[in-house]
């Protein structure tokens, strides 16, 4: 673990030191923006955002090109220039902030209050993969549909995914228009058009690609983990009906793509680094990965130990915890996901962004979604202010959270995910 | 009909003159580049290339604009400014090579022989899509999977389609790699891993996007064809096996995205006009589509009376051609896909694609995939040459070719979607 994880260190910007998200430990990238400026890129720590372009010069040479490119309203130039550049960024950063710092004063008038500050999404998004990774999902979701059996035969083999659409995800806090379509619900006839009636939201990692491969070529299990230039969190919104009559036989379409919300703050690999665990084993008499997919590095500390929550706020109370789950209960790494996905040639740049697939738990209070949750709407959730829900109403507002926390290592969290529920048009 | 289609009309570029492709009535738009040139904005007439923007200030003043937005590496600024742009461009560049053209001489600088130019992708893809409108083709696939239900029951209400991966979009004439992947044919107890054993082209009818909606609105069908800049021919190349064990429940995934070609011409609405024939009327028994899919001028002139040809070239022997069929075979018009794509607010923006879905024919000699011609490969194809195909080898070209002729018209053509298929590495 290097300096910039011990836990002896703190910030002079005060509010860093505690802070549930966003200690000197942390340094997440994301864009943002003041009151009538342009969007640029910056750096979360405590309740402020460090504006990092304007302060190149303070740092190393090592770290001035990578402190250079965050000057503009996306991060995909960050990204680019790799993973070497980023950590000389981190770590000539947390110098700067550090407490006994002797560029504070330099850096106070770049230090603008993220309570001021707007933030946007991250980089442009060149396409968007989703996985299906949560295998406690995937066999929650087939229990609905295949009570009989619920993961198919591929499951354990294939890190299933299928593309998203990109032009249509948005940093947190965008609102989202519920979406008209068509359904056919079992017990009607017909198929007919409205607005979605059975609207959910699913809880994932998402993951975003700083390195690119050519078209024709694959990366190797071993060099997958260093694609990825950081995680936040996903909120794969979903509309249930109109996704259960369209998505047969090639997958969901109008059922996602109307909007898709991540997180803003790209945690760093580097952020994470305290808290990557082994792969969970696989249950007795799973297949083991294809070689294209297995890495004894990976396998050891390839996964995530990351608590995630779902919360629920109301227009009438809230917010109410609907689940908590672990990263780790994904039954594929982000590194397998990558080797993946470009195994057959796909090519993938910086920018990218992937959906792990949705985060559930084994037991209830860890499921990823409403689906799960409600039975597919069988079974409706009642709140702690006696509200039920099946699905989602208009006027909701989901919320995702997650905090990584580990012995010996200082807390870390995400930041939120958040998105409310308007009326269909 | 306007005077850019008078029959009468030729132009002082020879070759075009009873050009099967490119003849003045055409004037499709494109990127391309000279020996050492940088790429930029072209239109093909006959044999030759115009580079446009340095003729811009030949131009009437309402086609000057798009004439200056063609200096760039892609058109999506182009299609950013709109139908009323890209038709006075149209009016105006048909004008400069006519026959009678007082602007001739000023013209030759920037008329490039195509054969010594590289053509380019035409558009920067933000989000590509693949519909599934060809009935003929889905009921063939269908009938391989599920013989006495060859078609789902949402077929006929629903325009399906599912995201595809814009990053691996390629101009005709890139080879095309083989992709290595997990297969399990029904005949072996577990999936393998190694380079796909059963590669197909799929022929489609490429739509260009041209304009855009915020999302969470959608385009009303009355609308939905003033958003399409152009048509070109996409192979959905696909890899049968692949797709055949990964596709469920998400969609295919690496089976699709290791490549996608489209022809480098885009053909745009004006050019087509004479062509533009009434839907066909759906057989007896077939749902009316649903209101927001209903449209009377799209019903009338919505669909295209457009020839699609598939050629296979072999090591040694062709091109011979592999079936013949026509657009007009599609279950559903290009404005329709439009509509239905953003209905549940999904934003579409200048340069995103849309493939139709593969098109074949009712009869054999129209079947648009080797999937279908084949049966899935259990009936290999015999060439004229003797040799037999069950899909694709090592060292094959697949070519597409389009044509559109009526009477009191000028025939156009799409030029060639091409690809040769390399070795796995």
């Amino acid at each position: 673990m290097d300096a910039t994880h011990d836990p002896r260190l703190t910030s002079f910007v005060a509010s860093a030191n505690g802070h549930p998200d966003f200690p000197i430990q942390n340094l997440p990238l994301g864009v943002f923006s003041t009151a009538g400026g342009r969007p640029r890129g910056g750096v979360a720590i405590g309740d402020m955002i460090l504006d990092v372009a304007p302060v190149a010069t303070l740092l190393p040479a090592a770290a001035r090109a990578a402190a250079e490119a965050m000057a503009t309203d996306h991060l995909n130039a960050l990204f680019a220039l790799g993973a070497t550049a980023r950590r000389a960024l981190r770590a000539g950063i947390s110098a700067l902030l550090a407490t006994d710092s002797a560029r504070a004063e330099q850096l106070r008038p770049h230090l603008h209050p993220a309570s001021a500050c707007t933030l946007h999404l991250p980089a442009r998004i060149g396409d968007y993969t989703d996985f299906y990774a949560g295998i406690h999902h995937a066999a929650n979701a087939g229990t609905l549909f295949r009570p009989d059996n619920p993961l198919l035969p591929n499951y354990k083999y294939v890190p299933v995914g299928y593309h998203g659409r990109a032009s249509s995800v948005r940093a947190s806090g965008s609102n989202v228009r519920r979406p008209k379509g068509q359904r056919k619900p079992a017990d009607e006839a017909a198929p007919s058009f409205g607005p979605c009636r059975n609207l959910d939201y699913e809880m994932e990692l998402g993951i975003w690609i700083g390195g690119g491969n050519a078209l024709g070529e694959s990366v190797p299990i071993a060099e997958a983990g260093g694609m990825i230039a950081g995680y936040g969190l996903l909120n794969d919104w979903s509309a249930r009906d109109i996704q259960g009559w369209e998505a047969q036989p090639l997958g969901p379409f109008l059922a996602k793509n109307f909007h898709t919300s991540i997180s803003p703050w790209i945690i760093t690999p580097e952020a994470l680094e305290p808290f990557r665990i082994a792969q969970p084993p696989r249950p007795e008499g799973d297949p083991r990965p294809m070689d294209y997919l297995w890495d004894e590095a990976d396998q050891a500390r390839g996964a995530i130990d990351l608590a995630v929550e779902v919360l629920l706020q109301t227009p009438r109370g809230g917010p109410f915890r609907l689940s908590l789950s672990n990263t780790n209960f994904l039954y594929w790494t982000p590194a397998q996901m990558v080797a993946h996905h470009t195994v057959g040639g796909c090519n993938l740049s910086p920018g990218d962004l992937l959906g792990s697939g949705t985060i559930s738990s084994p037991s209830e209070d860890g499921f990823g979604a409403l689906l799960e949750i409600t039975r597919g709407g069988r079974k409706p959730a009642t709140l702690p202010n006696g509200e039920e829900r099946r699905f989602l109403e208009d006027g909701d507002t989901v919320i995702f959270r997650a905090r990584a926390a580990r012995d010996g290592a200082v807390p870390i969290g995400f930041g939120e995910c958040r998105g409310t529920i308007l009326p269909a048009t």
